[in-house]
C-alpha cells in the first residue's frame, strides 16, 4: 500500500491506513494534548477507534507520572482509556528492571516520586527521592556512606538532580556488578511557545560521563516500550500504527519494531525535518522517516464517522 | 635527539633533555603534589630549575583556586613560586572571556568562589555562584528571572551544580548571541586510594546537552593555556617542556603546542596506556603519547644537582 515515505494522510488513504491495522499506539505530548489541554479533536479519534474494536495504547517517555496518573489525565481529557493501556517510562523502566535486569536489591533512583511508585508496585526498593544537598570536601564525597543493597542506578526526570547524586551514582557505578538504566534521553522538555526546559538526557550524559559507562535506556526508541505493550496484549507489528510527533522517538521506534508510522505536526518535529532525514542517505536517519503525516490527528476523524 | 617516542628518562639522557629546554611547564596534582602532600624530592628539583635559570611555570585544569591560593598552597609544601607563574583554569577562563571572547557584559557562572574572584580581577561581573535549588513547576522555569545583561555561561568545577543551574544556563544560551565557555573537560577528580568524584567535564555535558550547544573548553589540551604562559613569558615553544601525570590533557597539550613531553608515573596515566596510545594507528591518540617517563619527577634530581 504505501509506495513512498513521508506521505500526507488525506482522502481515501486514511480509511486504507485503519483498516491496515489492529492496533494504534499514540505518544502523548504534542499528540493527543498540549500541557494540560487535549487537542482538539484528540478525544473523539481515540474513542472512536476504540469503538471500532482497534486497541489503543499510550506510549511516553515522560517519566513524572504513574500508570494511574497518565489514567486520571485521559479521563479528564475526555479520553477513554484505562491504565493498563498507558505505558510510561516510570512503570516500563520498572518492568525492565524486573524482568530484563532480573535485579534482585534496591535501586538508587535519580527521579521522581511517580518513579518511587512504581518501583513499589512490583516491589523494588529505593532510595534517593527528594532533594540532596552538597557538603563537606572531596573527600567526604568521594567516601559518602552507600547502601550495600543497591544493585542498580536509575536515572529518569528530577529537578532536584544535584551534585551530590551524580556523585552518589558513581560511587555506586564504580562497582562494575551495579547495572545503570536510564529512562529516556530527550534533551529538552518542549514547553508552549517555544521554550524548553533540561530533560533527562542531560542528567544520563551527566551520569554517563561520571560514571565512564553507558545507561541501558529504557524508552522509545528502544523496543522494549513496544515489547512491553505486545507483552500485554495481542499485538501484530505488521497490523500496528506509531503516532508520534517526534522523529527521533517515537518514529524511530516504529521503524525498530516494525510498525507503521504516522508523524502529526502539533509537537516538536516538522515535514522538513523529516524530509532532511530522508535526503542524508544515512540507514539510521532513514529509520526517523515516518510513512505518513497529518497536521493533526483530528484528520482521522472523518474516516472514523463515515 | 628524541629518536622514539614514549622512552624511559635516565642516565645522560636526562641532563641532555634538561640542558635543551629554557622552560618547564608542570601540571600540579600527581606531578609535584598529591592532595595535600608534595611529591618527595619535587620541592628540590623545581626550586633547582629556578637557580640553574630555568622558567618554571604551573598549568593546571584545576578551576578551585585562584592563583594566590596556588601560590600560598606551592609556598607551604616548599616549593620556590610566585603568583604570575600560576596558570590554572580560573585564571585562565577569565583571560579568555576578556581577550579572545571579548566579552562585554556579565557571566553567568556555574563555578566557584576562586572563579568569582578572577573574573572580578580582570572586572568581569558575574551572577550564579553558591547554592540555587529548584521550586515551582516546569512553567516557572522555563520563565525564570535572567539578567539580560549576561552575554556568556561559564562552566567549571561547581558542588552546588543542580537542576536550576542547568535550566538557568540552558535559557541563557538559548539566546544564540550569548558565549559559551567552559573550563575543562576532566570527567573525574581523582583522590587518594583510587577513589574519584565527578568532575567539571560531566557539568559541561549536561549543560551541552540542554543546550544543543558545544563549549568553547579553556583548559587543556587547549593550547589557549599554554598560549596564556607564553603571552607573559618569553617561550620559545621548540625549548620548553610539558610535564605531567595525565596522557590526554597535559601530553596532549604538548603535542599541540610543540613542546617536548614527559609523563611521570605518579598520577593518572601509565606507561601501559601510552603504549596503547602508540599502537592505536590514530593521529589524535598519538599526540597522547610522551617523549619520555618517568617513575617520578624526583629522578630529576641527580642531574639537577650534579
Amino acid at each position: 500500500m504505501a509506495v513512498s515515505k513521508c506521505t500526507r494522510l488525506s482522502g481515501p488513504l486514511i480509511k486504507q491506513l485503519l483498516d491496515s491495522v489492529d492496533n494504534v499506539l499514540f505518544d502523548c505530548d504534542g499528540v493527543i494534548w498540549r500541557g494540560d489541554e487535549a487537542i482538539s479533536g484528540a478525544p473523539e479519534v481515540i474513542n472512536l477507534l476504540k469503538k471500532t474494536g482497534k486497541g489503543v495504547y499510550f506510549v511516553t517517555n515522560n517519566s513524572t507520572k504513574t500508570r494511574k496518573m497518565y489514567a486520571d489525565k485521559l479521563a479528564k481529557l475526555g479520553f477513554n482509556a484505562t491504565e493498563e493501556e498507558v505505558f510510561g517510562t516510570a512503570y516500563c523502566s520498572a518492568m525492565y528492571l524486573k524482568s530484563v535486569c532480573k535485579l534482585e536489591g534496591k535501586v538508587y533512583l535519580i527521579g521522581s516520586n511517580a518513579m518511587r511508585q512504581e518501583l513499589e508496585k512490583v516491589e523494588i526498593e529505593q532510595i534517593g527521592v527528594g532533594p540532596d544537598h552538597v557538603s563537606g570536601t572531596q573527600f567526604d564525597w568521594a567516601n559518602v556512606a552507600l547502601d550495600p543493597e543497591v544493585k542498580a542506578v536509575l536515572v529518569g526526570f528530577d529537578e532536584h538532580f544535584s551534585y551530590m547524586k551524580l556523585n552518589k551514582a558513581l560511587q555506586y557505578l564504580s562497582n562494575s556488578d551495579c547495572q545503570f538504566v536510564g529512562t529516556n534521553t530527550d534533551t529538552r522538555l518542549p514547553l508552549e511557545g517555544g521554550k524548553a526546559v533540561p530533560g533527562t538526557g542531560c542528567l544520563v550524559k551527566a551520569v554517563e560521563t561520571a560514571a565512564q559507562r553507558q545507561a541501558q535506556v529504557v524508552g522509545k526508541p528502544n523496543r522494549f516500550m513496544f515489547d512491553c505493550v505486545a507483552g500485554k496484549f495481542n499485538v501484530d507489528p505488521n497490523r500496528c500504527l506509531m503516532v508520534g510527533d517526534r522523529l527521533d522517538t517515537d518514529i524511530l521506534l516504529g521503524s525498530n519494531c516494525g510498525l507503521k508510522t504516522l508523524l502529526t505536526l502539533t509537537g516538536v518535529s516538522t515535514v522538513a525535518d523529516a524530509e532532511t532525514h530522508q535526503k542524508s542517505g544515512c540507514p539510521v536517519r532513514q529509520g526517523m522517516v515516518p510513512d505518513y503525516y497529518v497536521d493533526s490527528i483530528a484528520e482521522l476523524l472523518p474516516a472514523l464517522q463515515g
